[in-house]
Formats: structure tokens, sequence, C-alpha cells
């Protein structure tokens, strides 16, 4: 089984940007794609990144700057084996839950993402194809039925988290991986509990000034 | 085993006010824990509401007014089996999910909830205590590890999420049990596609006016 990491290379996590600064970003999104691939390799399979530009990491890359749904076609149709799709933000996966995932059975195999996303698919069927804009979740189980592939929804809270916002630091802190969660805590954050559910604060170690732009 | 279900009777889901007036939080409440109780039952366990003041329902009910770190704790000090305790607002729960988390081993078995909550716990340990305020997933770890207690922690997307906040009625809506979601569905919400994650809107169907108070 191939798995295919895609990683936007140009100006990743724009959400988070009420917390980190642009060059935070990348280096943020970069702490959690390290973790996926560690996580990903000691499940015991091989990662290759693809990603929209050159990055530097210790295994292959697949450059291909369209977007991400054609560019993860691209890898479909060319691929005999069955591919893993995992995103690259998911910093509370482990090897356990990656294992799990790839040996769940099924022509397609979707672990979903909160908000209706699609945070990890497993394909084994030729006709398959992604859709990864609006309410993908939707969309995939469409397109397995319009297909005829088998459907397997894999139920992970690990899986199902991707960092996009704000909030989702929360998770991060209480679950991530080591240098995802590490990297928030080298830079001050913290958890606050108030009043309904638990969210990061940033103390004593500000945003690095960014000098000459 | 028996499976502990607290439900706040009062005034529940405050945090829904932006989307809900207060008859209808009671009334999607009820459907939420109409739904747990339905997942609990066809897994193959007995459920007990265990609730802030009556409420009709088909099992039975234990009314407790304590706080809910208390009004637990006092089931668990009183019961020799192991009891498990689950949320009522878990609307995503499935008799599938819940029966792989009975089943799990460990004195101490805790499914997390996001925000650092703790959704379902599974207690086979005799001095193991709750602490449900502020991030009680840490604190059940704690109080765990002090009373000698071996700990497992349950990875699912389902029993993750709690219904609290108006994002939260989106997995609802994608993912929920029958009554829950029918009950969004027949107000009027449905899923708006923008930028971010997929959110709620709540369309043709108007809250009805609340006449005479």
């Amino acid at each position: 089984m191939q798995v295919v990491v895609p990683y936007a290379a140009h100006a990743p996590k724009t959400r988070l940007e009420p917390l980190l600064d642009a060059d935070e970003r990348e280096s943020f999104a970069r702490a959690m794609l390290a973790d996926v691939l560690e996580a990903v390799e000691e499940s015991g399979r091989t990662a290759t990144v693809l990603a929209t530009g050159p990055v530097d990491v210790d295994v292959a890359v697949i450059v291909d700057e369209r977007p991400l749904t054609e560019a993860v076609d691209g890898v479909l149709a060319t691929s005999d084996d069955p591919v893993a799709v995992v995103m690259a933000d998911l910093a509370l996966a482990t090897p356990t839950s990656f294992d799990q995932f790839f040996e769940t059975e099924g022509d397609v195999v979707i672990a979903p993402g909160r908000g209706g996303g699609t945070n990890a698919l497993v394909v084994r069927h030729p006709d398959f194809r992604t859709d990864y804009h609006g309410v993908s979740y939707h969309d995939h189980l469409a397109v397995a039925r319009k297909v005829g592939a088998s459907v397997e929804v894999f139920d992970s809270f690990r899986l199902s988290t991707d960092v996009d916002e704000p909030e989702d630091l929360v998770e991060v802190l209480l679950h991530g991986g080591d240098r995802s969660s590490a990297w928030l805590e080298r830079r001050g954050f913290t958890l606050e509990t108030g009043a309904g559910r638990v969210a990061v604060v940033r103390g004593w170690n500000e945003r690095p000034r960014v000098e000459n732009g």
C-alpha cells in the first residue's frame, strides 16, 4: 500500500492567522507533517509526500502544483496498488490508529474529519476518484456508490482531528504528537479553563518580531 | 455492567442559545438522550438515567440534585459491579461504538471528548472517583494513577463528539442518531459550505414564537 500525504508547501494553515504569523504557521505545519510521517513509518508503511512545491523531508516527494483533488486523483490513476491518502495536519495520529485504519477492509475506507471533511482515505477500487471540495465526506460516499465500491467508515477521534482552526490547538496540546505539541509549548501556548470547552492562550513567550519583512 | 447516563433536567444545553430557545434546547436534549439510551440498549446493556430532576423516559431514573461529579461518585461508591458513565449528548454514538467501548479492558477506560472533556468512562476499580470540572481528561488520568488503576484511552470520533456548541450541530446533521438529526432537520437546519469547515444555518422554518411566556 502506498501512503500519500498531501502537503501545501506555500502559505499553509492560513486559518491559524489569529494566533500565528506566516513563518510560524509554516514551521508548525512542518512539525505536524513530521509527526504524521513518523506515525506512518512506525505503522510499517512507506509515506510519500505529495506537495505543491519542493519540501525538505526524509521521504520521497512528488511535486504537483494542481489543487488537492486533481493531484490525489493523479496518484490514484497511475497506481496499481491500494493507495492511502492521509492529511498532513493529523497531529493526533499514532502508529496504532494508522495501522488499524490501513488494515480496515473495504474498497474505500473513510476516516471523516470534523465539519464534513475527509481526513484519511484508503482506496482499493480502480474507479474511485476524490472530491475534496465542500462536504467531502458526503461526496466520497456518493462517488463510491456510483462506481460500485464498498465503503467502510473508520471511527477515530485521532484521525477525525485535523488542525485548521485556533480551537484545534487545544487537541494538539492535550493529545498531539511529540513535535507538534512541543512546538506549541515552546511558544508559550497553554490550556485555559473557563466556561465551556478548554481554550488555548499564548503566555509569556510572545510572537517573535519579524524583522526585515 | 451498569450504564449510567447523567442528564441535566433543568435548562440543558445553554450554550446552544444562539440557535435555539429554551424550550427547543430542552426538546433537543431529550432527542439526544433518547438516541443515547437506544444505542446503549441496542449494545445489549441496561441504561439508568441519573438526572437532576424527574425525567420521563422508559428506563430507570435516579434523581440526584447534586453536581455531576458528586452524583456520579455516589453511584460509584455504592456499586459492586463495573459502572459505565456516558454523557446524554453523545448524539453520534452507535450500538457498535458503545459495545466496543464497554468491552475495552482496563480498570478505567476513558473516551475523551473534544476540549479536554471526558465523554464516557468505564470504571472497574473500587477507589476511582470522578472530577468533571476543568480538563477532566487530565484529572481522570491523574486520579487513576493515584489509586493505582490501569487506564485505557478509547479512540472514537463518535464518542468524542458531545453536542454543546452551535458548531457541533454540523456533526449531528452529518453523523447523528435518528431522533437528533431528524429534530434538527424538521426545524430547518441545513449544512452550509463556505470557507473553512461546514457550518449549520437555519432556513425556512423559523423559531416558533413562545406565547404566554
